[in-house]
């Protein structure tokens, strides 16, 4: 017979019950969450009524689901474990852009655009050139590197989150880099904006104090031939929430500043209104 | 700035994230919860596909929650959460009837019985006399304390699994003890079942070659003023699956034979055919 369960050993009866996994990856895998699972039941006592909760809880969760909306995705962000993966699955050592999450608003194909171009189809915010220079980890410029982008509007949304929006692609596209691995478009400043409270998790962040926003960023997905792709973020230094983003994603190397620029030629030469406001962010990709 | 999302200080950056729960208790567990949480994902390393795995899995079980099935509760089950969270709720000392699962089955009242009646309203299934005794620590019986009972029948089924059996409370009844403690009702030998196993768990239950099966046993709640009630089952020895039930209710404690009796006064005497089966289980409860 094997062992029966006690409290002492209710983690190795557990993982013993998986001894016929077939695939070894997935028994260690769940050997290794049964051990925390239990530890953390008996670090807290949890009492029979807050196991009632959390099935609530949990079951709550996934039947707020529905083909637009992950609940789940955001549980997994607002306790950090979302960039605890995404952070793992892409150490860089320094020596290159650093990652952070992708986010559930990556739902669409951006459109292709020309250097030079503006994203901002809906006509407000406040103008801003972005650029920057893609480059191996040795500086070496990418030239026909895909530069993918992604934004807020001024009111905070995504355009996958304003459906009737006309023009379609509002604040996003495929960028390809020059020459010299260079990259640059007119947009506007991103701003801050909430994620989801409405549900479960809304209901968790209001139990424990914490707001739901997100500090000002634009998303990049920058990819070259021979080279690692890297998902990440840069995020507006004077924003709101910087210090406290709902899902974690601020690193200090991907905060930047938005000066402003006082130069009617230039205004001119770029297509913006002067004076006009900067975002310069280089992304080095680590070979593949 | 607090301080930012680091793979080393991870956990801490999250539970920092909580300091303004109001409810210290509430506090206390998301701390725990997160920092086992992300030390698993630190031991195995979790790629972003087995992510999002986890993320489909925990959306299919929420999604397969209705209001008769509770799938959450299911896969606690099987992780032996839901036995640990009683066990350690419920702590004897040795000194008292151990407890185990309730189980989803026990979601109507059960009619009230007289002693010695029959239980066993569909005619199926080995006549068993069940009979015990209930009593305090020191041994002294306790007159007038209630002991509830269920089980499934020769088909592995509970009553509420077959709605439309009648007459309805088949294998189910709520017994009051005698001047001395004891109690004595006629049923039929327990039958082993499986859980239910046509949704997530059932396919994380295949995945890890485990089966859903739960040994043979009679469940048993037993009340009486001035003590604390305890939840438990009888498990029938020479059951399949004692030693590997799929929740892992079993503890040795709560294990017995089912011996024959041929015996026809006897059997006369309590109206059932002769040879007849017994089991026998007297229950110590602690002072509340």
């Amino acid at each position: 017979m094997s062992q029966l369960f006690s409290e002492e050993y209710s983690a190795e009866v557990v993982a013993e019950s998986f001894a016929g996994t077939s695939d070894p990856r997935l028994r260690q895998v769940l050997t290794s969450l049964v051990r925390h699972l239990h530890d953390f039941v008996k670090d807290v006592e949890l009492t029979e009524a807050e196991w009632e909760t959390a099935i609530g809880f949990l079951t709550d969760t996934g039947q707020t689901c529905t083909p637009t909306r992950q609940e789940f995705i955001l549980l997994s962000d607002v306790l950090g474990v979302s960039m605890l993966v995404e952070t793992i699955n892409h150490r860089t050592g320094g020596t290159a852009t650093e990652s952070t999450v992708l986010g559930p608003f990556h739902m669409v194909a951006s459109p292709v655009r020309q250097l030079g171009d503006d994203i901002a189809l809906d006509g407000k915010g406040t103008p801003c050139l972005v650029s920057g220079q893609v480059t191996g980890p040795d500086g070496a410029p990418l030239a026909g590197a895909t530069v993918d982008v992604w934004q807020t509007n001024e009111d905070g949304f995504y355009d996958v989150q304003q459906p009737d929006l006309q023009p379609q692609g509002n604040l996003r596209g495929i960028f390809t880099t020059d020459a010299d691995g260079r990259f640059w478009f007119r947009s506007v400043v991103p701003r801050y904006y909430p994620i989801p409270d409405d549900g479960p998790v809304g209901k968790l962040l209001a139990a424990t104090g914490r707001h739901p926003n997100r500090p000002a960023h634009l998303h990049f997905i920058a990819a070259a031939d021979g080279y690692r792709t890297v998902t990440t973020h840069v995020f507006v230094a004077d924003s709101p929430y910087l210090d406290s983003d709902a899902v974690f994603g601020v690193k200090d190397s991907l905060v930047r500043d938005t000066p402003e620029v006082d130069d009617a030629a230039r205004a001119a030469e770029v297509g913006l209104a002067n004076p006009f406001r900067t975002l310069a962010f280089d992304l080095s990709l680590l070979p593949a």
